[in-house]
């Protein structure tokens, strides 16, 4: 029997980049004004700004789900209704934060595959909305997740697409960016190409899974949503007085190509289990691997032994598992758990 | 002219005390699991329970402002009341996050001084509140900051009163401790006599204005209430995944009595800018200096001055200001400060 | 071309019972305490009582949405889930009312024909829905609606098959009884069979659509429910002042089994026009006709004509046609549809 | 002892208009349209557009409360303020209505005597609001009750000053007319000069305390607001299905000056119950008497002797009496009333 531990349950079990905890101590010197008007936090919104080639507002916040929801809730109304994947995570995971956060506002999931939103099931829901009828959820927004729950990449041309139609009718484009460096890194298009060139208003920027410590961020690419979600954020007790050191935490992040680099590793990680995987009968990929997740089909019995044997991931039924590679999980690590699944497979 | 800086505005605007910061390094090992289930934040609990000599619940949350609104949703209903002292930071200085966390939860100042409520003000509100008059926001708890916003702090016996006129009618007592650490600095008591031993039911723990990073803390005394509170913080976007690293600071704050040494020495500096103070006749303080805050009333000519030359203040009226000492503030910060006053009062 | 007007839009496009009129001249004598506290109120819930063969609380209220959503509300929680037919009229037809009310609660449709909940697939949603995990919305009621939008109506077996899997998880089983006594008239059981002796809970009582004015009303099956009820509906301004003027409406409509008589007319006139369309070879019905509600599928172009001959109706889709009968539809207007669909179909 | 019961409790402890049931017996016939699309509603806008010399938007709603809270929510934001005086109907009597409607709105009693918001104050507390600062609840809107809770009318002046300091700061008049009739009767003005005219924005029509049965209404003045106010009051479960019905009973109360005819009996005997105790050594009115209620300072044993004596009325303190009169109060019960207080106080 084992005695090693394989960690694939989640990028969020991971550790801090060394980078980020040495930007805290960086910025512990002196005194700075709260709440956000300090100096860090203007030097994250302009680096920002440069990296997405275009003015932007960077709000620092402690969660994805706080992002998310808050995000929604500041450019939707309470009858409005947010379209979305049935695996988007705002759907499956978030408790009722988007209904909380937006006074009922509705998370809507419509038809798709590999976690994404079909421009054909936007449209023809879009048909059907009944805009302007008072009994129905008015549609506000399209929530796209980047990379999926399912570790799927949309393309820069199916961003478009989706944006387009959400366009002609008024909606914002909300992307969720949990993985947002890992889509980046696999398209190898710009941040601005993936997002506002394509149409997208609001991002919700993913840190923590890629090695992050406690802070995502809100970035937003349309200057008339920015001005309430300060409101939003500090009624949601979602603003640190102490913002400086959140701030330095995400500058550090995007400086220097960390978050690229930390995302290559993990979906490097992940291609070489994906190409491993491919090679055992016994085992199937259920989704293209496009980030740092995997989702594998096996027998029950071959699921209960890789448990038994060390290996740590969730399974998302009773013959399929989630195995999520983290910027610091090794080939070694791969290669460990790619034997395992040869041998009970 | 002045060339120096003296920061008195706020304890938000200092350093983070770095044995915190060296409990993120330290926690930054391994691999854990997300969201609180996590040995650190057992760890935390554990600790925290010994400290406070009886089993409480620990939930490490990104702000004051969330613990508190949080806190007082959990235990209340969507048709109460919360009463608190005018000056109570749920009724000045969180938006309307009371309200939005509890659905409709309405915040009632009540009469008191120095930022207290008042136990006859409370008998009397309880008095004519209208229970079970549906027209009527039912009083669900009572809202007490320690310190107070003023800088005082509620005796153990003061909150022993107010909380016993809760109790008859069947309302939680929550602490509002974004100072907990200070009060408990000035009265010397421990932290159970504060809290559950004198009737407090759900605290909001302070960290970030003493010495904290960019967590805070709520402490449950009484378990019905923690059971739902996980969900509440989970729909709010308040559990961060990574929760191991929110907690070691937590553990590192409580640990080896590094809050009451940071407490003591803001407390000490308050002490002393005080006794300066009383001894400058253009100078007057309008509330018992307890804690780290100071009010001190002085001809608006002077407050210019003390501006002009580098003193970081708030103005909290046209000749009243409010001085911030922060555990890292010197004796001699604390002198020039008072030097700078005693020229211009 | 006809000229004649046939109304088959919806049951609430129709007239008011004149007894229900008569009712509220009768009550318009003296004096009396407001908002509930009258002896009419006193009677209705005395009678409603005697009629369900239990102690039960009712409530009037405006509308039927505002019935559902504030029963699904005061007996779920803000991080709850309601499962629900996908043609729920809360899913589809009340804008965001249960999220709104219920502070984020959440509309969960799950699978299930002719807009009924299916067992089987609630059972199935019940067992992956991740029960006491913060992340999940938790499962607390399941909504039924009898009659369904699509004019079926769940046997007394269905409904206790519902409700006791709705029971091993402590959800709650709330009836949207919209069509309530169409459904009592199909079924011939009592009231007391449908409700409460099959385990459901709480009850929006409709009677808008059956005759009514502008009341319909919540029936509490639960005790425990019915306290706090009063203060949702006062925080939701759905407590009238003069509630005597309400009660008498409702003790009107179950008084003398009015109710029922009106149902079995509406009934009655569905069925006619079932059948007369069962015999047309180029229309098909495609749910049970078991309340007063149609679906009849025709080409575009018959029902383009049926429109243009004067036929008031709902098109659910380019093919689809919803037909009501009211309570007021007389043979004669059933016939004339029904020469029509032939002539076009 | 007397046995005769008389009934000084409310307005809406009284009977119905006939004018307005048989406005309801008259709509009853024929189908329509359902949700106000229908004739009626459409008449109903047009004739309260001719009363109030301007292009409204009418919006029937079942209570006071409702209408209250909806029109605060629609033109608020989930982090504003309202002002309003301390004893208006929506700080004291309509449970969380405002925050609940509003999301968390919060509801800012400023200073004022006889139920009035007091220019000054307003102004004070504008200029102490700490706009565009995110902890502080961002005044959006003032409350002004008339006649107010105490029995007082504001002047036409008295609205306009006010209005002109919201205007300064972007703030939406809210005017909560629940007695709106009897100010106006009271001042002998025209409807637009007591609102839009004066500045305000939004109304609440009362009817149901002045002969009506179970409709008031919300008057928009300003259409950029209207827009969105049906989607609230759909989310809200206040839009009734048979419109009409509650669209006719409004139509027979502006019809033919009903509502005018209907406020001056309730003033007149208001007047002539004031003029009586201002005659009485032993009680004093503690508010101007300018429109149906009264508040009178008797000795306790007086108040408990009139209750004994089957004066049915409520207390707002020990030696406090509210005295309402009704649209059919007689000039008998009047004597009646004044007999026994002159032989009791």
């Amino acid at each position: 029997m084992h005695t090693q531990t394989l960690e694939f349950r989640s990028d969020n079990c991971g550790r801090v980049a060394p980078e980020i905890i040495e930007a805290i101590s960086r910025a512990n010197h002196g005194s700075a004004i709260g709440y956000g008007a300090d100096d860090l936090t203007l030097q994250l919104n302009m680096r920002v700004s440069e990296i997405f080639e275009t003015q932007v507002r960077v709000f620092p916040i402690p969660t994805g789900t706080g992002a998310n929801a808050l995000a929604l809730a500041s450019v939707g109304t309470p009858f409005g209704a947010v379209f979305c994947s049935p695996e988007a995570h705002i759907n499956t995971s978030e408790c009722n934060a988007v209904g909380f956060f937006g006074s009922g506002l509705k998370v809507t999931p419509i038809d798709g595959i590999h976690g994404k939103v079909c421009p054909d099931s936007l449209e023809k829901n879009l048909h059907s909305a009944g805009f302007g009828q008072a009994h129905k959820s008015q549609p506000v927004a399209v929530n796209l997740v980047q990379a999926t729950y399912l570790g799927a990449v949309y393309s820069v041309a199916e961003i478009q697409r989706i944006s387009a139609l959400a366009r002609e009718k008024n909606l914002t484009v909300h992307m969720d960016g949990a993985r947002f460096a890992n889509a980046l890194a696999y398209l190898g298009c710009t941040p601005a190409e993936m997002t506002w060139k394509s149409g997208v208003d609001i991002l919700s920027l993913g840190v923590t899974k890629n090695g992050g410590l406690l802070s995502d961020a809100i970035v937003v690419f349309n200057p008339a949503v920015a001005d309430k979600i300060n409101f939003h954020l500090r009624r949601g007790g979602m603003i640190w007085s102490k913002m400086r050191f959140a701030s330095a935490q995400i500058l550090a992040y995007v400086e220097n190509d960390l978050w690229l680099r930390l995302a290559k590793q993990s979906n490097l990680a992940a291609q070489q289990l994906a190409a491993g995987i491919n090679n055992i009968p016994g085992a199937r990929l259920i989704a293209p691997v496009q980030a740092n997740e995997l989702f594998a089909e096996m027998r029950a019995q071959s699921l209960d032994q890789l448990a038994q044997h060390g290996v740590l991931f969730y399974r998302r039924g009773p013959e399929l598992a989630r195995f999520v590679c983290r910027w610091e999980t090794t080939e070694e690590e791969v290669q460990s758990l790619l034997s395992l699944i040869a041998q009970h497979a």
